[in-house]
């Protein structure tokens, strides 16, 4: 069985310093909230984690399949619930891509790959939000 | 309604750079699985997440009952699936801090106060994992 640990400290005001397999990562909130701003918030901090996750996955099957592409970002946009606890229910994931016009049906492919199979974080947010995802081939 | 939106730019290799509310934050993975681990993976990011919107929640607690303390920190120690995707199934979240003796109910009500109405992270959590917390009265 495989585990993580992360540890996490608190700074001061509302910032805190996470240690993530050696890498340092500072979150804080606003000064809405009592914060200064000086990192990122951690509930938007899972959106780039789905981000991240489904990102490599793509590059790695793409690699795979020798397909060529160039300008690859991530949208992620999620809606949050009104009432406490706030959670996201609806997270759509656009992936912006330029590759040659015969390699777009192995894009989609990936895309399905990391949604069905293989993307743990996608996996997760799908039991809790609604999701979506597109493609937008530049 | 609140959105958040998220961009995550593939930078080379395995690594993703998101911008997140106007932080940068690097991801990537380890040799194992292509990367160059200049930056905390993604599903561990998961877990900072968590860490940090609990913490939040207990500071702004502590802050609002008057409580004194310090030397606060968040272990999160999570359970990986075996199959693919893989997910936690299993999380503990483990509160290290200093505080009088007379203010330790007050910790406890302060985490339970999290966990059960306001950390949206932690509730997301608790729809794919069991979650168990504990307290470390340093």
């Amino acid at each position: 069985m495989t585990t993580h640990t992360v540890q996490t400290v608190f700074n001061s005001g509302m910032a805190f310093t996470s240690d993530i397999n050696g890498h340092k990562v500072l979150m804080d909130t606003t000064a809405d909230d009592g914060g200064d701003d000086s990192g990122p918030s951690p509930k938007r901090m899972m959106l780039a984690s789905l981000a991240g996750c489904t990102g490599m996955d793509i590059v790695s099957i793409l690699n795979k399949m020798k397909v060529a592409f160039s300008d690859f970002s991530i949208e992620v946009h999620a809606s949050l619930t009104n009432e406490f606890p706030k959670i996201y229910n609806y997270v759509k994931i656009t992936y912006k891509i330029k590759l040659a016009e015969e390699d777009k049906t192995k894009m989609a492919k990936a895309v399905n790959l990391s949604q069905e199979k293989y993307c743990g974080v996608s996996a997760m947010f799908r039991a809790f939000a609604k999701m979506d995802t597109e493609i937008d081939f530049l």
